[in-house]
């Protein structure tokens, strides 16, 4: 049993760290929201009112904010560096920047503690299923010690390498990939709209041929919907996609497909649609070709 | 028995050629190249010295040339429209751009002819397995008639619409996608590439992901290879994506994804690696980013 501080409980969160305590950990949560924290408390876990009191004499931290910010607010304003054991691993599973990973990861072997850069793929599905991807970064041994731990989590855990921030770059490539299948399905759906072809009977035809993706089958039936279920918002992708316009400009490299569907996630989310689930990124096309309006 | 007239008998005709021979068809080919006829001939099929000849009483002519200018040159100029039988079919199976096959459809059909816009999706794998999508576009009790031809060649039979031309627009948003896919695998492997992660792991972890397309686990390996085997060249997608372009101007339509995409394929092109496999455009990447010499 591994005493565990699961800092930040939302869609994803939440259920990641249901399934740590179903394996038998001691895990004590945190998060501004109250009702993430009696949801916890439901399924056996612990409720701390700040990250530092959550992770007070852990083995572990688990963080799976929303951002490179909060993962720093908690981990050292917050305190819940300093409150850890003194030999205790931080896992940081948020999708962040490479280099702001490299940089926490710093802070935190500074300290003497030590850091695993793990981001996940996978949705809210299959955090509910504990099916998740987890590509981790972390020297091997370190890797191996904490395997159990991410095993509760994740089906497929691969260890991508032994840096911190490398991790990072697997998940920035994934959501690079991501990004660009959902706005291209955008895209073709935008043009069969405007050449009056069935878009459904097309939805089926591609997503059955060498034009399918992951993507086109999950989010291309939500396009054709008025108003989708949100599963993931446009606005994840605003920032899901700007962190990889910031790795490919640290590595100088020129991402032109990947800045393309960047700015129509923006466009949607500046007409006012960043709220709606992020299939709605048709709306920019819409609004562009002048199909309907904004 | 249906007596067919096979014009174009390249690296997807040839199988689909032998195809309807094994259907058991009259089948008569041409092709500029004389390989192509022997090939038909040692399958059970008959060889014609013109497009003309290999019409002459044909209750059926398949098109499986390169474009439409090859399109228009057989069934015109070439005389093999004229020289099918009076109610004859023509089915136009190459990739062309919707506006021209409606043109083609309309000058079949004023020589009395009937006209099927048949494209395809598959490739050569799919051709060799009479596998083939085939998205027609017909009346729909001619493309009840010529049903059973196209069972032999393709086992995903669509009818999109009853106008010429919609065919030709349901491929052109499917080649939209699969050079886009195309193109944006290489965009996260230059990226990778440069951000040094390991990419043959980092395919293992994505394919298997959200991020994953029929094309990332089809081209992707091929992708990391120096010199691949060319199962289609980067100048396919070249002339393809123009038609996407085409297409998007006629419609005025804006599709940025798929004009960034273009400009990768071209500059691949470009700097010599047309005939190299389509897979190759990371080429044009990594000369765009300095990771190695174009």
């Amino acid at each position: 049993m591994t005493t565990i501080a699961f800092i930040g409980l939302g869609a994803m969160g939440r259920p990641m760290a249901r399934r740590l305590v179903e394996a038998q950990h001691r895990v004590t949560g945190f998060d501004l929201n109250p009702e993430a924290l009696a949801y916890l408390e439901s399924k056996g876990g612990h409720a701390a009112r700040s990250a530092a009191e959550a992770a007070r004499g852990a083995d572990m931290a688990v963080l799976m904010v929303v951002n490179a910010e909060q993962a720093e607010a908690a981990l050292f304003e917050g305190g819940a560096l300093a409150a850890l054991k003194p030999d205790a691993s931080v896992i940081l599973m948020a999708t962040c920047p490479p280099a702001r990973v490299a940089a926490i990861a710093r802070r935190v072997e500074a300290a003497g503690r030590r850091f695993v850069d793990a981001p996940v793929s996978g949705g809210v599905v299959g955090a509910e299923a504990g099916s998740l991807t987890i590509m981790a970064a972390a020297p091997r041994a370190l890797f191996e010690a904490v395997q159990p731990v991410l095993a509760a989590m994740g089906s497929r855990l691969f260890h991508v390498g032994e840096e911190a921030g490398q991790g990072a770059t697997v998940k920035t490539v994934n959501q690079l990939l991501c990004g660009v299948h959902i706005a291209v399905a955008a895209e073709a759906f935008a043009l069969a709209e405007k050449a009056g072809v069935d878009t459904a009977l097309m939805l089926d035809i591609l997503t059955q041929s060498a034009a399918g993706s992951w993507m086109l089958s999950n989010r291309g039936p939500r396009m054709l919907e008025a108003e989708p279920e949100v599963t993931s918002a446009v606005d994840i992708f605003v920032k899901d996609l700007s962190i990889v316009m910031d790795a490919g400009r640290a590595a100088h490299t020129a991402l032109p497909l990947a800045a393309a569907a960047h700015q129509m996630f923006l466009a949607a989310s500046g007409s006012g649609h960043g709220k709606a689930d992020d299939s709605q990124v048709i709306r920019a096309y819409r609004a562009l070709n002048g199909t309907r309006d904004a």
